[in-house]
């Protein structure tokens, strides 16, 4: 039997005989009752093994290792006193593999980077199995919202010719050790995706509602605890859309993954609000309540701008139109001057994409961040340019090739009316539900500078 | 309103007024009324649209191109005797955006390689529609399988720096453009992954039930119709699992997905049926409703034997211990000898990889593949290799880099007892399902030798 199966049917199983195949976590012997703790990975909860000397199997009971796999066979009691609700009083245990002795997860708090080490190891944590879990979820959720609301999944390339958007930023693949690419396996240049979006654009046009979810690159020099080299995106585009579709279309989105997680993964949230991040849940449960704010960025400067007067202190006190907000003034926006997650609209071109709409009083353009409680920017999203001379004058500007990008700017003049999307950084939303602060520690195996380990 | 909620409630609505906004898909005057065939991309079907020069905006309806977009506005009528189930009596036709004359994709046949010079634009063919649709459903079919089943989803990395399966075959990545993959952004050769088992692996032992869904690679120099360069492959793991229980999860997996299809996509199944290949529906029953077979190897060895004493001829004849089946004998057992999916078990060591499990005999490993009419093998998995010192043994024969794999074998140490997990290419289950005969015409924009477009 499952442990997760266990947990959620003890009620009806007490004196029962159970028997399963698990991982030993701690094993102390006792005078006259010896205890393990044993997990078989199919739930954050662990069982609690009482054995004795006259338990079958005793002798090689007593010598399992932290880390070993061992068969319990039992009878399941109820203890409504203890922390546990129930444990198995062994009538029989098995040692199936006895680990070494230098299993490097022992039974003692283990630095993050110390687990960043053996990556392929510290999922068998409360705390990573916690975040992995949720990953599960959270992948699972967002699916399961976009395919309930008619949502079209498209796998967009990972291997691209195009290198629009990534300048400079982007990864290059090649079987070749020079760099004769027209040499080279596709004869031509090829590069790893830094967004699928423009590729899910030409989809929107055939299937109205899309949505991509994949690894995206970037081969970026930074360090931080908030970049990877890999990481995932989701970018949904929905054609004959505007803006406001947009946003209704992201808070949507947002509150629907999150009761998911309510609803699936409680005792993970429990366990990292107690272990991660104080007030975990009553953040997301805000998430999920509060009807969202809009404010345009022209807005956004005017309060930051009455902060300042009234004393309040950024790093950036220059607030003038053009300005590339910082964390610290999204956070202000949401954190004390909305309370609530906030949309901000209508950006300034030149800080912008450009595929964005550009808005009548020609600086402007429709794009939309969400700034959230705690984090800032957690999504980017905006209405496209339809208009085909307007988006060839803004590629002319920005010395873009005009040739290589001719299949995406030419859906505009194949009967186009209107589209918009946005893109979500899967591991930030992550950090965001788990209370993790390093995005290293919500990637399986990450992947940053100098570092690219199994 | 969406196309395909009018379709799933047109009964309720004769005689009332309905709006659209639509692509043109043909249009064609009549002396008395007009007909206008559009489509917004929600469903494969069609909407015809009845129009008349008292119609509000006759002059552009009428002028209005192929893929055009227009808004028609109107009275939906149940037209029993029609092949379409109802029409719109249009009262006004807005042409919102006028598509060029030059639009590639007029309402005639094309042919596919034609299609793939255009692939942002062949989703809007009723086939690719069809087919692209089918690939998001089985997606989340999968996604919906396992976690319903108490499967953990693992994000295996992309970039990899362990070469261990795809020696010789793997992209490099790069941000250089020598091979001086010291100084490289990763400060070692990284290459693109050919399989995320190995780390999935790992993650089993944490979770007991875990599965990979994502992209892979092979920079191998093939043309034909089965083979990309990037395509996805599904590979579940399951500890404490024994090649049996790996058979049944295949068997389980299967049936689930294509069951999904036939409740979500049956009117896709119909047209491609129709339009691909002719009995394709009674071919997904079969997997649906046969109990598979299973043989081992060396009996198939046996009845290829005696196939070719019975006349039979196949392209290899020489039917001897250690040759790698080829699609021939794989179709003749499941086609003519058994008729039904048969899993083929206990494969020479030598014709697999390193990490299966030896069996006894000390020359077969618990490897299976599953053999399926029309196509040969569709997926391939085992039991892993629980001993160190066999897997040891293995690595060494194989002269691959006991250092570098050392994080995956170490898990053999670390308590460790069963764990078996298969592959199964989505391309391959997708062409399946759909009939298609190409790779190329399962991927939204594929990848192959020397082909690199947008």
């Amino acid at each position: 039997m499952d442990l997760k199966e266990l947990f959620s049917s003890f009620k009806k199983l007490d004196k029962k005989k159970i028997s399963l195949i698990a991982r030993v976590r701690s094993n102390r012997q006792g005078k006259v009752v010896s205890f393990m703790v044993v997990n078989d990975g199919t739930t954050l909860n662990d069982l609690q093994v009482v054995y004795k000397p006259e338990t079958k199997g005793f002798d090689s009971a007593v010598q399992s290792r932290v880390s070993s796999i061992v068969e319990v066979i039992g009878t399941l009691i109820l203890t409504p006193g203890k922390p546990q609700p129930f444990e198995l009083q062994a009538e029989e245990i098995n040692l199936l593999d006895q680990a070494i002795e230098e299993y490097p997860l022992q039974k003692k708090e283990h630095s993050p980077e110390f687990l960043r080490e053996i990556a392929q190891l510290r999922a068998r944590t409360k705390t990573y199995n916690a975040v992995f879990r949720i990953r599960s979820s959270l992948s699972f959720a967002i699916h399961k919202f976009f395919q309930e609301n008619g949502f079209v999944y498209v796998q967009t390339p990972i291997i691209t010719g195009n290198d629009a958007e990534g300048a400079g930023e982007a990864f290059t693949v090649t079987t070749r050790s020079d760099d004769k690419y027209d040499q080279d396996f596709f004869g031509r240049k090829a590069s790893l995706t830094v967004s699928g979006q423009l590729n899910a654009e030409a989809y929107a046009q055939a299937f109205k509602n899309v949505y991509t979810f994949g690894p995206t690159f970037r081969a970026e020099n930074s360090f931080t605890s908030r970049h990877a080299s890999e990481f995932w995106m989701i970018e949904p585009e929905v054609a004959f859309a505007d803006l406001n579709q947009n946003i209704k279309l992201v808070e949507a989105m947002l509150k629907s993954v999150i009761e998911y997680i309510f609803a699936h993964n409680l005792e993970e949230l429990e366990f990292l609000e107690a272990n991660q991040e104080e007030g975990l849940i009553n953040k997301l449960k805000g998430i999920v309540d509060s009807q969202f704010s809009v404010m345009k960025y022209e807005e956004v400067l005017e309060v930051l701008k009455t902060a300042i007067k009234n004393g309040h202190k950024f790093e950036e006190n220059n607030i003038v139109f053009g300005l590339d907000l910082g964390t610290e003034h999204e956070r202000y926006i949401c954190e004390v001057h909305n309370k609530k997650p906030t949309f901000v609209t209508d950006y300034p071109k030149e800080i912008k994409s450009f595929y964005m709409k550009l808005n009548d009083d020609n600086k402007t353009v429709a794009a939309v961040d969400l700034l959230v409680p705690g984090i800032g920017e957690l999504v980017g999203g905006s209405q496209r340019e339809d208009d085909y001379s307007k988006l060839m004058n803004r590629i002319k500007e920005l010395k873009m090739s005009e040739e290589e990008i001719a299949w995406y700017t030419d859906l505009r003049q194949y009967g186009y009316y209107k589209s918009a999307g946005f893109g979500i950084g899967f591991e930030r939303l992550i950090m965001y539900v788990t209370g993790m602060s390093n995005i290293r520690d919500v990637i399986p195996f990450p992947r940053t500078p100098k570092n690219l380990l199994f």
